[in-house]
């Protein structure tokens, strides 16, 4: 039974953990204020290109946003982000544990459009309703889509014209800087938004995400809040060296491209064979829609999840593939298909 | 230059990363629910000798305090700490930020007496003020000592008289449950507390603290609460692996052992010297009382941190040693008084 | 300039001025527990015909349904409520801040049906997202509707079915009461519900709701909660004169017949013009579609507010009235529109 | 029985009830935006002589502190405040339900010193702490001292060189300025502090305290602050009377000063029958230290409250005095003490 469940079934790429075992006996001081964690910066930076950033190591997603999202705004701001959006859906309310509402819009293909901006800004109009302040995006998206460089040009735009932040969750960052129809560059990004963050638990690590803060203002006494949220790991060096390994070469480049590299081949072969998509097929996760019909056999050889039921008789399932998905398992689930 | 600064300096005991390295590529259910970490609550209900609790793997010591806390209150109830408890002054007001207020109570030797906990039951009288409904008690504690078991039988008590739930913030349990002085079994304390956690970044693991809810009306719908504090971790079985090494034989005991033995050592000669303590040496926390004069000769050699200025000329200083402390350091450290 | 805008431009019904006066030099006991609040308590209770419930008046609407809903839930779980419900769009994401989301599903004429309720409890699924754990309705609604006992037993039943809380926002419980379409008596609501308010502000009164807890589970501790969040008032007694007065005869629903009395023949007089509303008219609140050509010369002579836009050329306008509206301005709104 | 117990046991002074009458059936707008409201702040601007300031009208006192401090602050930051502060004692742990820690620091008399403000932050050193950032302070405080001239200058020296905001809680702000010991006018404390608030409730209002936020930072979207915590007042307009009311001659004033000769004349007799004080007499709350003995039989006649037991033998007792006390009643308590 081969998992196409995520892209955190397995460890971390073999580089990692022989560094983690290389280093391990070295005395590091605690806290992320160590020199695996200072590397690592010195490296992302460079990646970048953008050097007055501040970057700091959170042990997973979620933490990652809520810890952003509830340091940037004051009380009574909220988020706008895609209905489809990971704070909107599935963060068991941790946005709005910290306090703050998550507008959620209408989305198409898991992307933000300036239009719901819009209509989220033009609903929100005095002091009764929650001051829209943010604007929360993923890249890629929930639906593997990514943005292009016009659409994250065009809604800075917009946040410019309304004084909100825009905030962007990369969890998968890496597969949407390695997609085919990716025109966007990591240090654009980090000039166009005001803080984001670069995923390592979904590309390699064993967990540990990096965020990234762009603007000045957003800066201040930021590990202090780490800290209060539980967020300032003890072993900071352990993030530290995941992220050093990941960045001191292309690691986090071809591990990215290598999982959606095996889903484009999966997606080529589902559309010869005639299949459509529930989202376009760009980066690591796939969403065909498949009759309900061949699900019980597909269940018997692979793990997978349903995204949504599309009629009666199809539902669109969702494939993920990784840094450590085999060829022989990618070609194992084309001959399935191919099979039937 | 060597660190006593404390017992996360380094990475983890060698069999886990073996074991993280054996088990890397390995497919595993994300969020928790893996195998291993199944194996890792098995060995742990068989270590505590009572199978009628609920476990849960979080990654950090703040995180699972702010958790377990704030999930175990109603908003209007506090909770009881000494006033040198964890929760009080080094997590950033992590327990504020969830809504609770601490009521920290004077302490002797890092322990909260029955006579504070009696005293702040009497303080708070009506609904003018917070209403005491937990007692948190950290052991070993922040000044290394430990609770005896007829001391944890006089909190039980009044905390059942009182209705008060009792929390044991065990981040150095395995230097409590190892200390010569210990008369505590861990099957006692599970029956004593209403939860408790096994700290495992203080003991050999590169992170995770595993906690335990003993009764069963804190144990509903706790994955969901994980979750939304941004503690559920992707690849659970991280944690999991850890945990199982830790307890599928004797190492956790072993490794607390060990850091308990070096600083016997240490405090031994210390005490031979003519030293005098802080707080009385117990574990694997120890906080000789020192001339300022000989702190800069002091910090040439070795890492440390001040715990408190005792009077103008003397100071507290602390030593931390762990499983990872060298009997060389320890000599050297020796050595440094010996030649004073 | 007449004023249709809320059924709070004016200050309270003459009798309650008439009672704080009579009592003003009288001492009385602080925080609610005075004699005045102990005789409204009792009337209410008489009024409900259920006498297990307990009775808390609070300042303001907002701050009771902020205090009942954070009190009510434990951090994971959110409130199912109409889009156009109160605390989804027009409390400035209030319960958000005390950390619970609010489930918007879709409603029709401002209220929420089963298959929504349904819906919802469909979406979420897991631990990763929210736990559904209330509903929320109000009863009259957002534009001015009521449910009826049948509505509210099927809302009941999928409640109980489910373990959903039942919470009844009855800001403007007294126009729902005395609609002529009503078939639920406010012993039946007390019945059905597990928690609900009686609002004084919008019917009479200078500030106040009443607060009915019915389910015993809830009753526990709640003005440690009040208190909490700063709802405990010094002069309690102000808010129980006022109750006193609205329920010791029958003003309380004379005032809300009153209101909805000068609605109707608003109602019936735009019926005849052959003008539409955007929801059917039942209580003090209507909402008649007008064209935009109009609305210059209505704004020169009345206050209103515009509920939404139509279609480009017509507008959904919002009629409040009152126990103070005079049926005199009632008759000027109706020539306005004859004149046209 | 004639009560001693607070200054909040009657309704309004006969002037306010007159007014809120007298404009009872004027149609105002709601939240606030009334022209009673406007009217009120033009008077406090000109009592304060600084319009550089905005002005809301707040329900009550808990309500204040909790809106203020919740919304001036980021979330890692806390509060200094006197351990007998009325946020740290007596709010039910609103401010904590923020999320922010009050750090309790040693007081004399009610009041704190520049020491526990310099010991508060030396010890708060690094980001495993709460950062201070605010100082709260009472004036008259909960023991009926005030600030002198000079200690709220040398508090504002600490505030400046430290970065710390400086608020003050004025609930019972008219007894301070009408204080034979005050030096300081209404206008210096505008000056001095960074926001503060003028209690209405204590000083003949029916409800309401008005926060005057100097500051310029502070001031940005407070109208959404007040309504998300359910402080918003639909009928504004009924605070915005009663402060007119108060302001617009010197009512507020010759309130405040009836209870401080009511106080002092009850004063001046149990000094010269010998008796001691908790703290120094100095506006309406007084503080005499009593004989067991005695209070059994000074309960038959008047209520009172037990500030603390001194020791086994006599206890510190509160009466407290207000606008409406009568010559009469406090002559019979004088005769009580006479007579024994």
């Amino acid at each position: 039974m081969y998992s196409f469940m995520n892209d955190y079934s397995e460890g971390a790429h073999p580089k990692i953990l022989e560094n983690l075992t290389k280093y391990n006996l070295e005395q590091n001081i605690g806290y992320g204020q160590d020199k695996h964690s200072e590397k690592a910066k010195k490296h992302i930076i460079k990646f970048i290109q953008n050097d007055n950033v501040d970057i700091h190591f959170i042990p997973g997603g979620t933490q990652t946003n809520l810890l952003a999202i509830s340091s940037f705004l004051r009380p009574h701001e909220a988020v706008i982000a895609a209905d489809t959006g990971h704070i909107n859906v599935h963060e068991t309310g941790a946005i709005e544990t910290t306090g703050h509402k998550v507008i959620a819009m209408e989305s198409k293909n898991g992307k933000l459009s300036i239009e719901s901006i819009k209509k989220a800004l033009d609903y929100h109009s005095d002091e009764h309703m929650v001051k829209p302040k943010m604007v929360y995006i993923s890249n890629s998206t929930e639906l593997g889509t990514i943005y292009t460089k016009r659409e994250l040009n065009d809604i800075k735009k917009i946040c410019n014209e309304n004084n909100l932040l825009l905030f962007l969750d990369g969890a998968r960052l890496g597969s949407a800087l390695t997609c085919k129809e990716n025109d966007l560059s990591s240090k654009e990004i980090s000039n166009l938004v005001d803080a984001f963050y670069i995923g390592g638990t979904k590309n390699g690590a064993l967990l540990g995400e990096a965020l990234v803060i762009c603007k000045d203002e957003l800066k201040e006494d930021f590990r202090y809040l780490i800290k209060q949220r539980g967020a300032l790991m003890a072993k900071g060096f352990v993030a530290g060296i995941q992220f050093e390994t990941l960045f001191e070469d292309d690691l986090f480049f071809s591990l990215a491209n290598h999982a959606n590299k095996m889903a484009e081949k999966i997606a080529n072969s589902l559309e010869n064979l005639g299949y459509n998509f529930y989202a376009p097929p760009m980066t690591n996760q796939l969403f065909p829609i498949l009759s309900n019909d061949i699900l019980e056999n597909l269940s018997k050889e692979f793990l997978y999840s349903i995204e949504a039921r599309v009629d009666k008789d199809n539902s669109a399932v969702r494939f993920v593939t990784s840094w450590a998905t085999t060829e022989e398992s990618v070609n194992k689930l084309i001959s399935f298909f191919k099979s039937l």
